[in-house]
């Protein structure tokens, strides 16, 4: 957190943006008036051109009192054109803090309006491990740069932390931390820590070392704060702590984090040796887009989208879901297709069809999800199919018989046939078991097959349930009452 | 974190589930062959009723060498009658403790298996914030034994923290803190700090208060750390710092903690007194809790459920869902009653007509989701509302004439019209730009009539697209082809 810059709850916030946006229009209609003037402006009309700049200057300096976070929100609630313009207003020097708060694809829409050197000033204010998360958007050739400008231990740190996939735990770690030695008494700890200006972010723990980098244990600050000066680390660190390595899953590091409520954690290699460590503030953001692209992925959402994206980027952004749910549309379809026949002699079928599969896809996305979300907690054994299945089949049957026979009543109500309504209660009970077996059967092959369970089920039960329902129905139908 | 517990990584805590597993299998298997033997046992049998508690005692030793929320997890993944099983084993003492880790279903079973007096046991192990969120789920009757139990200051602690609304900074802040004042040198708070046996979870800082309490600013354990013992605290202490209230939304908190990297924050109250502090950790809990929360209302279930729970528990957690979605897919099939001239005169149209239904809410769940997320990260300003439903209108138009025609195109080779093909492609288009309109309209319309725009918008949109595509569609083609 810079020193300068003010920090504010989210009323606050809103209260900045607005004022940011009375700022910005005043700007604008100042220019336009100028516009309407007759140009060319006389060139020594200075102080008409300083009224013109007055807001802009106005802006920059509450920009510039402005937390790096801040900015970068107002700077996603602005369509493009008064982005660029708040854009261009904050100063150089925070441009790099301000890439890495922002969305991706608004972070795309302001690269894209900088210069080569000044991305590369950007980067040049940024730790190695912020610069990998920021790379993959920068230009190839300016990140060649940066690499030049690069320490060689910042070389190899940036080269590590680039080369972790990005849900491993060497994608959230970072390379700022204090170590100490087994051997020195806590007194020669606090003065050692005295000559720092100040501590990384989040230290909640020193970590003690021996020459060779190996982790013996950790130090946390409250027990350094609350012991005798004279005692030496040995006895006092604690050898009991949790140790991550880079490749283990983020996941996995998030679920120690929250099991053992920690702030940080250390990374180690295989050696055993400190290479990182794991802070709770990467760990909150993991969480966070870990179930925002969740959410987007179940609206058929492939990223997030800057609500002032291009129709263009929307359309291709919303695309691919749309493909493949016109597909399963579209087999559901000729199921019902492979039935018009009995559709013509019955026409009651058209109307009733749609109860049954819908019904049947919500019926399947309750257990689908409530079993993904077990796997995903670590909480289903492998023996636990059959008791799972079990029970499942149980809720369905129930729910069948129970709203199958509510609308068999009102079809038999509606269209004055018993064996109708009768049609409507086992197609629909049927359906249910076909959703309780699809929502427990495929999250489980899913994840004996090594697939993620949860990607893609809901459309995969949906698309099951409606032709399925579609063909129980109309196949019962034809059956029993052509 | 009890000193005793080791914690483990994911990996270690799904092995040590394993070895439970086993050692219940063993014990149950000793207790079945103990029953199948002639009874009664005699009674002085003492080396067979030993052997039989072998592996009872080998999981008690186990358990309790574990962290309280890596039982918590155990507890989760064991069926009703193990469960209890092992929950008898654990070790009184931290049955408070675990009973805050487990979720609220399985929360549930444990308490009722428990007798008034462990229950009261339990809860006077834990601290008033906790005890708060145990309290709706312990009977009336141990609650207010609990409450005579407390001393002053702890009562008034524990009525305040039960007074705020679930979703309220209140009810995820905890009392824990410690306070220095502002005239005191960096080497008196020392030598206080060392005073303690141990510092509160999380303390990243300490808050600096007058006579009366007043918050007048916070020293972090940082600048503690690194500043020379001469130094007075109100020289250091940070005097710009975040300050929750206790009827600020959680969601808030949450927020200001994710944008500033905060470990903890103070709570004041209206006068500006200190009254508590927020932790990330519970933070944390917050966040997740919210993810899996509104993941599980996507989906239609009221809560989360023991994956062991009864048929008849879950039955009562999906139920509403269903029925709901049974009232919205009976105004569908009506609408198509309403068309059942048509639809016999021109079956084409009953197979059809899922497709132009289906497409229109896929579309309108992409608007409503990444709207409903812009309005959350509070990115839509008021003024918003036409050029982000231009937008969408854009979008719309786009891909019903590309996906629109695409269709049209099949259902013309399908049944050889090309009429019937237009009449495709017109309703597709059409029932997308109504999706987009309602995707834009019903959050910023719920949003303005001050209710959550998130709850049930999926339903509502799914709702309209589906008796909207079929009205439209089948409106289309009995005006255009009959």
């Amino acid at each position: 957190m810079s020193e300068e810059s003010q920090i504010s709850d989210s009323e606050d916030l809103q209260k900045r943006l607005a004022e940011v946006q009375t700022l910005l229009a005043r700007h604008k209609l100042a220019e336009g008036l100028a516009q309407q003037q007759e140009a060319p402006p006389q060139p020594d009309d200075g102080t008409e051109e300083q009224a013109r700049h007055q807001h802009l200057e106005e802006l920059q300096q509450k920009l510039d009192s402005m937390h790096p976070a801040d900015i970068a929100h107002i700077l996603e609630s602005l369509p493009l054109d008064e982005r660029l313009l708040v854009w261009d207003l904050v100063k150089a020097g925070r441009d790099g803090e301000i890439l890495l708060e922002v969305s991706d694809a608004v972070r795309e829409t302001l690269i894209e309006s900088m210069a080569r050197d000044e991305l590369l000033a950007a980067a040049e204010t940024l730790d190695a491990d912020e610069l990998a998360d920021l790379a993959p958007d920068l230009p190839r050739d300016v990140i060649q740069d940066v690499f030049q400008s690069l320490s060689v231990e910042e070389r190899e740190q940036l080269r590590a932390a680039m080369s972790y996939p990005e849900d491993s735990v060497g994608s959230i770690m970072d390379f700022e931390m204090v170590t100490v030695r087994e051997d020195v008494t806590l007194e020669v700890v606090l003065r050692y820590l005295r000559r720092f200006d100040e501590l990384p972010d989040h230290t909640d723990q020193l970590f003690v070392v021996d020459r060779e980098e190996h982790l013996k244990g950790v130090l946390p600050l409250n027990v350094l704060l609350v012991n005798d000066p004279e005692v030496e680390v040995g006895a006092v660190m604690q050898a009991d702590f949790i140790e991550l390595q880079p490749d283990d899953f983020a996941e996995e590091a998030a679920k120690a984090f929250e099991r053992y409520d920690l702030v940080s954690a250390p990374v180690v290699d295989h050696d055993g040796k400190l290479v990182g460590r794991v802070t709770v503030n990467a760990v909150v953001d993991f969480i966070r887009e870990e179930a925002e692209s969740e959410q987007l992925a179940h609206a058929g959402l492939r990223e997030e989208e800057d609500i002032f994206a291009s129709v263009w980027d929307s359309v291709k952004n919303r695309w691919s879901w749309l493909a493949v749910n016109l597909v399963t549309a579209f087999v559901a379809s000729r199921v019902i297709g492979a039935f018009e026949g009995s559709i013509e002699k019955l026409v009651a079928l058209a109307a009733l069809m749609p109860i049954v599969a819908g019904i049947g896809g919500n019926s399947g996305n309750q257990t689908i999800t409530m079993i993904v979300r077990a796997i995903a907690m670590g909480q289903v054994q492998p023996d636990a199919t059959r008791r799972l299945l079990r029970k499942e089949l149980g809720v369905a049957l129930i729910n069948g018989l129970i709203w199958g026979s509510l609308l068999g009543v009102i079809a038999w109500w509606l269209y004055g046939s018993v064996k109708l309504g009768l049609v409507m209660t086992s197609a629909m009970t049927l359906n249910l078991l076909l959703a309780a077996s699809a929502g427990v059967g495929i999250p489980l092959m899913r994840q004996r097959l090594g697939s993620d369970p949860a990607v893609g089920s809901s459309v995969m039960i949906t698309a099951l349930t409606d032709s399925g329902g579609f063909f129980i129905f109309l196949g019962l139908a034809t059956l029993f009452l052509m």
